[in-house]
């Protein structure tokens, strides 16, 4: 079934779980669902969103974009910031679908709004506690010029605002994540009722997976803009945001050595596989989650096992206990990623138990 | 000339004289040079090495080695641990071309060898000190064992033992580096004269970039393989391997925007273009060296500026001084990466200067 190893193993099952998670929250709270298909970058994975009714999404990059269009996405907002090389790019997109570009300050709206002569809808990004990039929310004084320029443009339509609460990513447990998610709603809130009255249609767009997945509450939020809970990992279930059981990929490696008097496993799954992202657990570098695999599926994680180390090609199994005994080289692990939107970057490509290939947004047409 | 954004861009020249220096370095020392191809994983950039009589190389994949033969590469050692997994892969790519491949413990050995079918020589991978994969170089009861089968299968050829002294990567200064590499001279001495006599014509394979760029004196070595000097990288400056100015590619990143008031600008270069390996500098995570950039060349770089913290997509970049003042949203920077093979192999493709296209091993045919 499985012809390449290291191979991307999809878990339809929990994915498709996933999505319907989030989309019924979504109905349920009354915001729209506009996912970050940034996290699968695929067309195939993709697919599996429309059966939820989703048809608007979200993308970090024109060429994910130009991708996405050309699977039938045609209501796309490309959530960073835009940078003038790729104007063109954006305007022979606009001119086929419906899309939605970002600025994140005065500087980097006026590098590009001369040249962009489509008709698109604008979002300014706000910072809400992130402090990557966005106008602090509360810089009425920035947020007006912006907007003001936006509206002097007769083809740019002022969409609203969004942020990125990625602030959310260093918080631990539900508890950290719904404070900081208040906090921001309570910022956005305020925000929301300087533009309305100017601005009926105000869209307020949200969302990160730490707090959409945690919270049922987004008072004020016109839409949720979620990415990786599509396969959650590591990262997300040290968050709080998923379990491990949520997790639905895995990377499947054959095992290359067993030292068990040093109690490690040598497996083929290193960094041009995992990426490097880690989390530290019990102050320890951690890339991953050991499983065990039946040739279809993954068990739920190995207690006291993870990936301590990456090399290119190489990743160095820990352990402690019997839990792995009798494991020999050419046995199969299933490693959960601690960051899967990177592992399924550096993949390229994904399978299912079935064989399918679900295929990802090339690296030479970005 | 620059399409895409961003982009790897290969200083040719630096390149050509990164190989020349250690090709005549090997020459000088009499031992064989068999350059590790895994960092560029480039049929055009591996061209670069034939001017130089190199006609042997090292990959560190079934897949890279498929795809180097491909070009016309007809003597590949693969330097990672066989996994049962290749085995046909391995044996077809054996009918065609000059193939070593490599055990690293007689549990691994044991779990291929008997469906290697085909002419291959085989290496031992011993462990001089990085304590990641191998047999402890002084454990000759299982480096006999292994010997021992080796020799009693009719198809395969025991060329020697291959070590990776990794522990380098650990090292900083030039004192250091010498200081392990001496002492791993010494156990491979001792390894060799205790063979040489059964095996006279015995290959000790030995190198990383490190060791091979500080030290001139390679005694009792057969033949070197290190393979990341082709670039160098932020990493081997902080080694002592190389100066900056040797860093032969650099990622070409359009600034989204500025933020005089926090000293950071942010980049459109991120997580999945330069990977997420990162040196320590006076405390701080650093993602890659800030170079300016007049459209075919890169500056030295920016003192007291580096990429500080990468999302999937965003880099940010952090400085004190006024080096960076004048800097604007559109703008275009080099970043020097942390590690070129990781992000070569987030990129996927490179070009230099004139627009040439330099390809990389596709994902999709691993």
């Amino acid at each position: 079934m499985i012809k390449a190893f290291p191979s991307l193993l999809i878990d339809i099952s929990k994915c498709e779980q996933n999505i319907a998670f989030m989309a019924q929250k979504a109905t349920k709270a009354k915001v729209l669902f506009r996912p970050h298909f940034k996290t699968h970058q695929s067309k195939a994975v993709g697919e599996l969103f429309r059966k939820h009714g989703i048809t608007q999404i979200t993308v970090s990059s024109v060429p994910m974009a130009e991708y996405f269009a050309d699977a039938g996405w045609n209501d796309i907002t490309i959530a960073f910031p835009l940078i003038p090389q790729m104007d063109q790019r954006v305007n022979a997109l606009a001119k086929t679908i419906t899309l939605n570009v970002t600025f994140s300050s005065p500087k980097n709206l006026m590098a590009s709004i001369h040249s962009i002569d489509e008709h698109v809808g604008v979002f300014i990004e706000v910072d809400v506690g992130h402090s990557r990039s966005g106008v602090a929310v509360g810089n009425t004084r920035e947020l007006a010029l912006m907007v003001n320029l936006i509206s002097s443009i007769p083809n740019m339509v002022f969409k609203g605002f969004l942020t990125h609460a990625g602030h959310s990513y260093s918080a631990r447990g539900r508890d950290e994540v719904e404070k900081l998610h208040t906090e921001a709603l309570s910022k956005l809130a305020k925000l929301r009722s300087f533009w309305v009255d100017q601005f009926p249609d105000l869209t307020i767009s949200y969302g990160d997976t730490p707090t959409c997945s945690v919270s049922d509450e987004f008072w004020g939020i016109s839409e949720i803009r979620p990415g990786n809970f599509v396969f959650y990992d590591v990262m997300q279930s040290q968050i709080g945001s998923c379990s491990t059981s949520q997790v639905a990929v895995a990377l499947i490696c054959p095992v290359v050595d067993v030292l068990p008097v040093q109690q490690k496993l040598i497996i083929h799954g290193g960094a041009v596989h995992l990426s490097k992202d880690r989390v530290v657990i019990d102050g320890a570098d951690c890339y991953g989650f050991v499983c065990r695999f039946d040739g279809r599926r993954w068990s739920n994680p190995v207690p006291n096992a993870m990936v301590t180390a990456l090399s290119q090609e190489h990743g160095v199994i820990s352990y402690s206990g019997n839990a792995l005994n009798g494991i020999k080289p050419g046995d199969l692990l299933a490693i959960l990623p601690v960051h899967s939107c990177l592992t399924v970057d550096c993949m390229g490509q994904m399978f299912d138990s079935q064989g399918n290939v679900y295929d990802v947004l090339p690296k030479t047409i970005r």
